[in-house]
């Protein structure tokens, strides 16, 4: 266990790995108490649901190390028990089709997080890769009441910045954003203006900041210093309560499933989604951050900005408890 | 058989019937070759494939006065062996999900018409009861692409004017809007105003013209005057070649199939479509159409006006034989 995580939440407010063992090995060494992990991007109801028994099955198998969270007491506990708590996201709308019972069906299954959107249009809302973005449709506006009512988080990542706007107004919980970066820091279609950071604030939004090379300024080749320096500009703009980290970490899959991410089976071109060079295979991670537990080199980085300690153990996990508290009640 | 058409094509370009053998017969004598029948409205892929072989099983049991046209030729067919010709539709994307590849499984099981939208927002493009219409999206496009390179024509009505302006330019094959009225005549969401209306017949679309009460003037108590002098005026907009008759006329179903039409399974609240009065009736039809060989009733009207037969016999059918050979090939 990483001792300087030892008695601190360390949560990762995004991965979506292919888990086996080991990955779960590291990420628990690593001081890893939650991560939401990503069970879907294109797949249909059906296909969703069997996504969720095969990660259920994962947790009953590996019971000794991880634990299926459903409230934030289910982190606290893991916290006790040395394990690591997953929390069940889909990075789109595409499971419940047009079916607002569904929001409930996948809730009692463990759902936490639903983006409205994933890059494209959705029956609920505009894609970040959307000329034209709808902002929140009639049934989007259903289905955030839905999930409200419910407790599961709305997820305005990869929306479009009506949608993020409409979303952020219209949720009576607040929503998060759980895995991007500003664009101040880097200029991306994925990654969120000044105006949408201060409205999210404004209305006790979340933001978690993501580790994906194509959202970060240089890509691979980003440094430590510069994303350390980035959360501290962020600080004043959102607030220290409102961040988190949401890495984005992809680890464990080969090259097919990124083309599966970008293209689903929307098209039958191929979609590079923000890759300049036209690139087929996944992204170069930063070297300080190639794994779960290399969170800890992002506290390293922090300490030694002028960040206090305890403002680092906030946006390492402490904000994301507190965050996901308020909407899972 | 109706003695006026006896050597004419006639064709309704929408109906959505509970179909029996009586309203077969009904149509049959009442003079009409074809008929685009809606299959679905909110159904999910599996659904939908179901409700084609329910539809198939149909024309199966009653194969001596029906047949399923995947072609115009098949109609040309079925006026000889003077059956109904029966045209598949979706009056909306839901069955493909966002999966361009079920565009065309759903052309070998005979679909030849699909809107892109019912009403709401869809991942294709916007409805005509979003308050934002996104216009076409990225899926979209990928989506009419499908369906030009197949022959499967793309259906504007229930879309927002953005998407249908959107379709008709970005559309290689003229698209249609298959039931619904001029602005003009009668102002409603389902409408469409002289600026689509001109865009269409510059690309060479078509509009089917409802019967529908609630896209009529005075709705149930519209004039067939006012009908028919509506349709010496369009075709002044439009040209006489693009205008056909979609009726809309639902036959044969209980009440809470209008409240499926409207709500799906979109909304827990009750939505209750352009009803200023909040029916979840079924809205009474016009006396001079109440069923679907009272076609022969516009035939009368229009002959009524200064239209020459000739004309008339283009707006009854033969308008939609062209057009749709233009996309079928």
């Amino acid at each position: 266990m990483q001792k300087h995580f030892k008695n601190q939440i360390i949560i990762d407010g995004l991965q979506y790995c292919n888990w086996d063992r080991k990955l779960l090995e590291d990420a628990l060494s690593g001081g890893l108490t939650a991560i939401h992990n990503t069970i879907v991007y294109w797949e249909n109801t059906r296909e969703s649901f069997e996504k969720i028994n095969q990660l259920k099955k994962l947790i009953k198998d590996n019971e000794d190390i991880i634990c299926l969270a459903l409230k934030t007491d289910d982190i606290l506990k893991a916290k006790k028990l040395n394990k690591i708590a997953m929390i069940f996201g889909f990075q789109n709308s595409a499971p419940i089709a047009n079916d607002i019972y569904l929001v409930e069906k996948f809730f009692n299954e463990g759902l936490r997080f639903m983006q409205l959107t994933y890059n494209n249009q959705t029956a609920l809302g505009g894609g970040c890769f959307e000329i034209n973005d709808s902002g929140v449709s009639r049934f989007g506006a259903a289905a955030i009441e839905e999930m409200n009512r419910l407790g599961m988080i709305v997820d305005l990542s990869h929306a479009g910045k009506k949608t993020c706007i409409d979303a952020i107004k219209f949720s009576k919980k607040p929503v998060a954003i759980s895995h991007a970066n500003p664009i101040f820091f880097h200029n991306s279609l994925r990654n969120i203006d000044d105006e949408v950071l201060k409205l999210l604030s404004k209305k006790n939004g979340f933001i978690g900041l993501s580790l994906y090379p194509l959202h970060l300024k240089n890509h691979g080749d980003c440094k430590l210093e510069d994303f350390c320096e980035m959360i501290n500009k962020l600080k004043n703009i959102v607030g220290i309560d409102n961040i988190g980290i949401g890495s984005d970490l992809c680890k464990n899959w080969n090259d097919e499933v990124i083309v599966w991410m970008r293209n689903g089976k929307w098209t039958k071109k191929m979609d590079y989604g923000e890759s300049k060079t036209k690139s087929t295979s996944w992204p170069k991670q930063p070297k300080w951050f190639e794994k779960g537990s290399d969170i800890i080199n992002i506290y390293y980085g922090l300490l030694k900005t002028d960040m206090k300690e305890e403002d680092i153990f906030k946006i390492l996990g402490l904000n994301w408890l507190n965050f996901m508290k308020k909407n899972f009640g």
